[in-house]
């Protein structure tokens, strides 16, 4: 068996925006698999307790590898992406806080009015065994997910960057969702979609609350096609879940963020399943699903069960 | 065995706002199991296929029981609720849409501006077996839960309204957590605490996002005692997790609410657990949970298994 | 000339929430003016340097006066309150910051994760010869307004608070528009519309950022009337300017309040000028003003010499 | 007297993103004068009656000039444009509605959702003699601005768009304040700080409420030097005010945007004017103003005179 191919950070360097002006780093086609390494969103720094993360050297975070070309992705089509193995690199995360992560907490000055920080603090994490060693006294389970995937927006997108805020294309969204046997779907911009990844996470919550996940350098196998239907925002799919993201990009708030959430899944099952919109919206408010990501990022989900009896 | 003691709406009437001025409907004690008898939220308007919400009729929604008045309740202590069985009165519930749910698909009056309305419609949803009907091709598993429970708030509390706006007193958190098994502690603002329910819902997504969930009329058991500590915010303990509960009152959005969710429970896990907040923080971050009620509460919550090690 | 009715806050007692159970203090006519007694919003705490809020001895802020009961005041219409005179009482208004304050700044209980508290401080500000003394060297213009002016709301209402949130029926706008010679338009939700007002500033910046205004006693004559036309948002009109009110309750932010406010006075302009909903709201947004009260409440306006010429 | 330095979109094309990475169209002095020629928001397609926004042929709005790359803007600095004449350069603009404008209304697909529509509709304003002609029988001033002035943002920043979200960098803030006359601030994130502009206005209303101004191709005059201290936000500065501007960019709703307007302001307050922060706090709460630029975008100011007395 042929090997697959491997597109690594140390040939690529890294990016911390998804653009379209970019050079491919890679070129794929329809239903290739590939190996992606990637590094992890300190770019290394916090490695062995007492790091610290270092904004004067590396002042971006989140570093990806991409974009990647995707033959036949064009305007009116979508592109799936299908999360395999998702292997730690260097068998260890770390999870910090720093100042930089008061915005997590609130996006007023106050620390800065008050003249307070929050402590620097890190933790570096084992994984072993299908855990991952928080502290002496908790373990928790190996979950780990592909933190920013996306394709280059529109130049006047909602955000361009790794580092905040996600939209349509994608980008950072932190979605423990997005985890071996899901596939995403990503709505095209550009010829060839240009596609990205990188941030991936051993463990994270919901919310992502303190600023950092478990973050860690790994090796992503992922499956890529093109697909003819396409779709306004990202969707994930499972085998027991449909599941639309939306975003609180160009200014909206989480509250619209799920509400749009919502729609475009409602919209997605009178497409697929032949359920009316209006009876969606009904059942989706019995049954549906809410996943907060980060702060920036929601996904509605309903299970599939539900909707068998329709096909 | 003694009868437990019974509140039904029948002979209290129906409240709409939870008040700290309404004269108590009962007075019960410490460790006390008692029947609350609820009404639906449409105060029982939506019997039969075409039935509409009238609201010329009854313009107010989620009827309430109480005050109820708990002995010993007073402003340094909380009070303890845990729902024990909840049963369909008459075994049916409801679902609809009318136009004044569009106010939760957006704020905006774009209806208004474009003189246009959501369709009138109702679905009666029969109840049996551990299911609910939701169509004849689509049924949902019965999993009841109590939308609205609170206390009397202050005067100028963040909201005093079932309908709309809960907050620390708790209120319309519509919560699928508050549920059979679950305990819910409230801060008390008056003395006697002054307790009110309703809302009960046979089953409800997160989001509650067309505005309903299926609304049934139900008894609920409950049982009610006084706890020394004393909580800021509402609180869920289950057999499995704690859970902190924040609201969108005080006009602040959906992501501070998840800030102060999480804030509030790392406290609470540090006086608790003896975990240290900033590694709470961290912790809540890898293995934290978020759940959203309706668009205007979340509650987030952390599995007790990551915290044992620490007793 | 017969004296003005007469209603104080000496005879009636201080109110904190606008209430529909409450009894009415005052029955007033159509087109009578009557003065009424307000105390300051720290209901008279802070009267000499070094005086402090007392939230053990006070615990709410913003006494009102009130409920007035207007004669002929029913659901179909609205009442005009038009601002006459504003006397200061005693020559002096206080402003000051507390630990209370905190949430102005931020929603977030982040001072209470770190263990800080905001300084406490009270400026005592002469009023003399049409300025306040904000200190030494800060002398600034008496603009007197009325912070809180509402009808008793819905018990479901958006708020029923003086303190927090205001909402379709008024309440704690805190607009420095709501001055001498403007006239303020409410719905009627109650029979007697039930009026209450308080929290008199000598000046308050938009937003009121501190949380707190030049806060005064006074003596605020008004004129009340019934009109037919009815809103369902608050309105003002002065001699320039046609204004509509919109807030952040029901959850709703601040952007989504500000468009509210121009869809309703859009759809005022098109009824009372003429002009076509589509053009005044392309108009609006050439010279549409908008006025932030507090960070609950916006106002936006247009100036009548735009619409003269449609007459 | 040597004529100044011309820089026009004919020569340069167009630029709908401010990045760091594109190739500087210019370079400029500190203390230099140059004159910049700008497209209109909809480059050039509404001219006339009946005309329509063709999304196809130009997907992106917002056409910039730039970036101007300035002679010693380093990191530690900030760079400041000195507005001067703004002028029409073919004596007339266009105002219109088009469905995209929709996200304008509400950022929720209820549009979508409920199959309508925003009419098309676009009015050619003409501009002569200090007027701009809306219609037939609306003129209103003559109040020329530039909509989107800022620096190339960092790489992951909060937005990188001169269509969507300003930050940090500036970017489309839509302030009616940037005008002749008026001083803007802006930090620098990359050298030479790498300035674009666009998008003038000859009229616009606080917050822009149906999506575009009256856009116009313009010729302004401006005057680029390099300051010493640095500001973290945007600030303009005028005979009459000092102002600092703060953006939704990063998730955040504009209650929080006013709110580190305000904190912004009060800290440059302090280091300018030697006013304590927590008297500069409750002296903004008197007498601060703020403007609503687009949705996005904040202003919060006071006026000189309050400090001059500091000095």
């Amino acid at each position: 068996m042929k090997p697959l191919k491997r597109i690594s950070f140390r040939d690529t360097g890294f990016k911390y925006a998804l653009s379209p002006y970019d050079k491919p780093v890679a070129c794929v086609k329809p239903k290739e698999t590939i190996v992606v390494e990637t590094e992890d969103a300190a770019s290394g720094q916090i490695r062995k307790p007492g790091d610290l993360r270092d904004r004067e050297k590396t002042p971006f975070g989140n570093p990806l590898v991409g974009p990647i070309y995707i033959e036949g992705a064009r305007k009116d089509r979508s592109i799936s992406v299908t999360i395999g193995e998702i292997k730690p690199t260097i068998g260890q995360g770390a999870t910090y806080l720093t100042r930089w992560n008061e915005s997590y907490l609130t996006s007023i000055p106050v620390f800065k009015l008050m003249n307070v920080d929050l402590p620097n603090e890190a933790k570096i994490c084992k994984i072993r065994d299908g855990f991952v060693y928080f502290s002496d006294r908790i373990m928790i389970p190996y979950q780990p997910m592909v933190g920013t995937l996306g394709v280059a927006p529109y130049p006047e997108a909602e955000s361009t960057s790794s580092g905040v805020l996600p939209g349509r294309h994608g980008g950072n969204m932190d979605l423990p969702d997005i985890a071996p046997m899901s596939t995403v779907f990503l709505p095209v911009f550009h010829e060839g979609a240009l596609l990205y990844l990188g941030d991936v996470h051993a463990a994270q919550g919901d919310g992502e609350v303190s600023g950092t996940a478990v973050e860690m350098p790994a090796e992503v196998t992922i499956k890529i096609d093109v697909v003819r239907e396409s779709n306004a925002w990202p969707r994930i799919e499972t085998g027991h879940v449909v599941m639309s993201v939306a975003t609180t990009s160009a200014g909206r708030n989480l509250e619209d963020a799920i509400r749009i959430a919502f729609l475009e899944l409602i919209i997605w099952m009178e497409k697929r399943y032949g359920l009316n919109r209006f009876d969606g919206l009904m059942l989706c408010s019995q049954v549906g699903r809410v996943r907060v990501g980060n702060l920036w990022t929601v996904a509605a989900s309903i299970e599939k069960k539900y909707l068998k009896a329709l096909q």
